[in-house]
């Protein structure tokens, strides 16, 4: 599948290597809107190149407009004088046959097609997008989409969001869903996590899940990698390559179409076919694959890999502000498989020595945290259980809105984060409860500050047990597994 | 139990009255310090009174002090020249005695003891506990607590934080633990929600949780009563009580110490006596009563059963931002419980008057709301979906800091708001994803549009699912059952 094309792979033999992709030259964006007041989307993506500073060329294509955004524009591919490498299309679906006419004439290595109306929209859609991945084939573009976001690829500025950043990081997330990859992406992004590279997919008519996956197998910058699929385009490549994956590296996959109702919406979505639930989880725990059951989740779980080491065990030691919600949180480590230990006499003398008596517990969970009382207690605390080495991992919940942090600001937050610094245990930290409106420039401060510590970051006690007992059963099965020989 | 009291019910056969607890004509607030510097509950306490308006006298009292927070203070309950129906006590439990000693020299009706150190300690605490019921009991002074904040009753200014405010609603709200009585009161508050009363009941030395539960049954104030319980005082007398509560109105239950772990956090928090989670299960299935699981389904079930009126039946209709949110929202509700009906072909084509074909689907859930698009989609959908009678209720997701809010503000929030209040059909709001910092005043800006128009809002399609179905199962229940003769 590769024909065609100036392979940088420094393996021939092997699978498509699809590195180009991420390092285009020269991009021409095809149906950026000349008037500012009908901005579009192919604005959206030549402002976010540009907040991102692609480091290519960008040439706006427009069919009378001299300038849009600050660029030069041209009025088609062909008129652009250097070569081009890339393409993103945002006109209308019938229009893409002679756009891809262009792209080979051109000699473009591939178009990301933004624009829908192609197999999601029933037969004329199918007809059309087979017509078009045909031209491109033997003209020898490849295609992402339609019907997608594209590529956001930090390290060259290839963007589709302007807010989304510069900075690159280590999470290679693949989404087939365009607003689940914007929105998983902010969600994590809002909690310290970066990405080597994020692909919106679409309707997979050329490339499709399998190539990425297959890709991010061998990017050496992807170390993780998060899935959103709603179906499989070639379902004995794609399960061999899933499967391999898994052995190279953590994959954690949320799946859309879990039900009827939901399956039928993938059919107008992106016209995935379906693949029974059935099927698919006994495929993912076969492979060694994670899976998420909402986006949140999906969210959740890829905070908790980027951050987190292997644990040694499966211990959870609780602090937090409130004696109901140190109950909540034992209930919800217990009930997602994690233990919650009693305390040795010893930790809870030492714990003692600087807990008052009163409205306060030294068992675990410990409610020693008063909202008007010292934030020292955090910083004493982590060290009196770090040092015990009764428990694995420290689980610290904290009530926005009321109690400590109404009370003591950032405080509590810089307590944390200096004992997670001086003691050697792995932190989480739940900031829960509803915001009240005047504060919700300290919350965000709060998480920003566990993100910038390498702290991971959760809404509620209920989400952060479940992924840090699925991050807990993930190392346990594939530590018990042997990997194949290659 | 009511002996030595003046009772201000209708009957005094019934069960006892507290009606008078609500009420207090003169309140003291032992234990409120004199120093800007090192405020505690008991300046919190007094700021919120003043914030609520009380429409009583305050005494604050203070060994030496003249004046705290801008009131006259006094050295003792027994020199406040005129009488005191009610006390707040906020000094160290071994002091307790002591001023029940001045309570009942007073004539004082109840004591509401915010300070920890009592049963939730151990035997030195129980044992300190017993003599301070046992003395107010021979004394005739009512108990509340220890270790709790007490109550809220926004109709007297009764109140235990500044920000809750004046406004009265008919949610009555019991919990044992006090971070979550404010935790949720505040997250539903933000939600458009109002309460009859909020009680903070702790350890439940004197009152117990059958005592105010039985309040809210008799209570024409409360219509909806929710509940945070750990466990239970005397439990021949709550599973009477509580079954009778359910008859009479709709009663929802989150009961921490589901585990283990759970239990033994109870037992430090509160000192509780632990229930068996199967009998609790079975007991409230048989009475009828509605389980929440986590604090935030509590919340989640209390803005539902606040706002929404019995539906038809369960039939969902779905509109949104972004296909992959559509898709997760369709699995959500049918994994829920709830329908995800098809729509006719006249609804279709009625929607696809105005919906452009790429990209979009007018099938059930509808995703045709497109982020640089018109935001008047909402009302012409709402409006098509409503007239057709297809559908039980609307469940509209919307994605924060991306899409729809990102490019057009508060427009899609107001179309919605406009089309519930044009057309005969239940409408609910589902804003999900994470807020960009700059974002954050928007976002809240558009969860109290839709308060204020009493549309309920749910941060996540999961739990808005979930809510919604228990909402449907509880009046399902309820209609097949018969009331019992009186």
């Amino acid at each position: 599948v590769t024909e065609g094309f100036d392979s940088e792979g420094k393996d021939k033999e092997q699978l498509p290597d699809l590195e180009y992709l991420f390092h285009p030259q020269s991009i021409a964006i095809v149906g950026a809107s000349a008037n500012p007041r009908t901005m579009g989307f192919g604005n959206l993506i030549l402002g976010s190149m540009l907040e991102c500073e692609f480091k290519g060329k960008l040439y706006p294509v427009h069919h009378h407009a001299k300038e849009i955004m600050g660029l030069r524009a041209y009025p088609s591919i062909k008129d652009i004088p250097d070569g081009v490498d890339y393409v993103i299309s945002c006109i209308p679906a019938p229009q893409t046959l002679e756009l891809i006419k262009d792209c080979i004439a051109k000699r473009v290595k591939a178009t990301h097609i933004f624009t829908a109306g192609f197999s999601e929209i029933g037969e004329k859609g199918r007809e059309l997008e087979r017509q078009v991945v045909n031209l491109a084939r033997q003209g020898g573009v490849r295609i992402i989409g339609p019907n997608c976001m594209g590529i956001y690829c930090p390290s060259t500025g290839l963007a589709f969001e302007p807010i989304f950043g510069k900075e690159s990081g280590w999470v290679g997330y693949l989404s087939q869903s365009g607003g689940h990859s914007m929105e998983l992406t902010q969600n994590v992004l809002s909690r310290g996590i970066r990405f080597s590279k994020v692909i919106s997919y679409g309707n997979a008519a050329d490339l499709n899940e399998a190539d990425f996956l297959e890709y991010f197998t061998q990017d050496s910058e992807t170390r993780i990698i998060a899935v959103y699929i709603e179906g499989v385009k070639e379902p004995q490549k794609f399960f061999k390559v899933f499967t391999k994956a898994a052995q190279a590296k953590p994959v954690i996959v949320f799946k859309g179409g879990q039900t009827e109702a939901g399956l039928r919406a993938v059919a107008s979505h992106t016209g995935a076919l379906a693949v029974s639930e059935l099927v698919w989880d006994a495929f993912c725990r076969q492979a060694g694959v994670v899976q998420a059951h909402s986006l949140d989740e999906l969210s959740d779980l890829v905070v908790t890999f980027s951050i987190f080491k292997p644990f040694k065990g499966n211990r959870v030691g609780i602090i937090g502000v409130g004696g109901g919600a140190g109950v909540q949180t034992a209930d919800m480590c217990s009930r997602a498989g994690l233990i919650v230990p009693h305390f040795s006499p010893q930790v809870r003398q030492e714990l003692r020595k600087f807990t008052p008596e009163a409205g306060t517990s030294v068992h675990n969970p410990v409610d020693n945290i008063v909202p008007f009382g010292s934030t020292s207690t955090f910083f004493k605390s982590i060290s009196v259980i770090a040092a015990s080495g009764e428990v694995d991992i420290l689980l610290i919940h904290i009530m926005l809105a009321y109690g400590v942090v109404r009370r003591q600001g950032e405080d509590p937050i810089k307590q944390i984060i200096k004992a997670s610094q001086t003691f050697d245990i792995p932190v989480a930290v739940v900031l829960h409860g509803s915001i009240a409106p005047d504060e919700s420039g300290l919350a965000f401060k709060l998480q920003q500050m566990c993100a910038e510590a390498r702290l991971p970051v959760y809404c509620s006690v209920e989400n952060a047990a479940r992924a840090i007992s699925k991050f807990i059963q993930y190392h346990q099965v594939w530590r018990d597994r042997k990997l194949p020989e290659e």
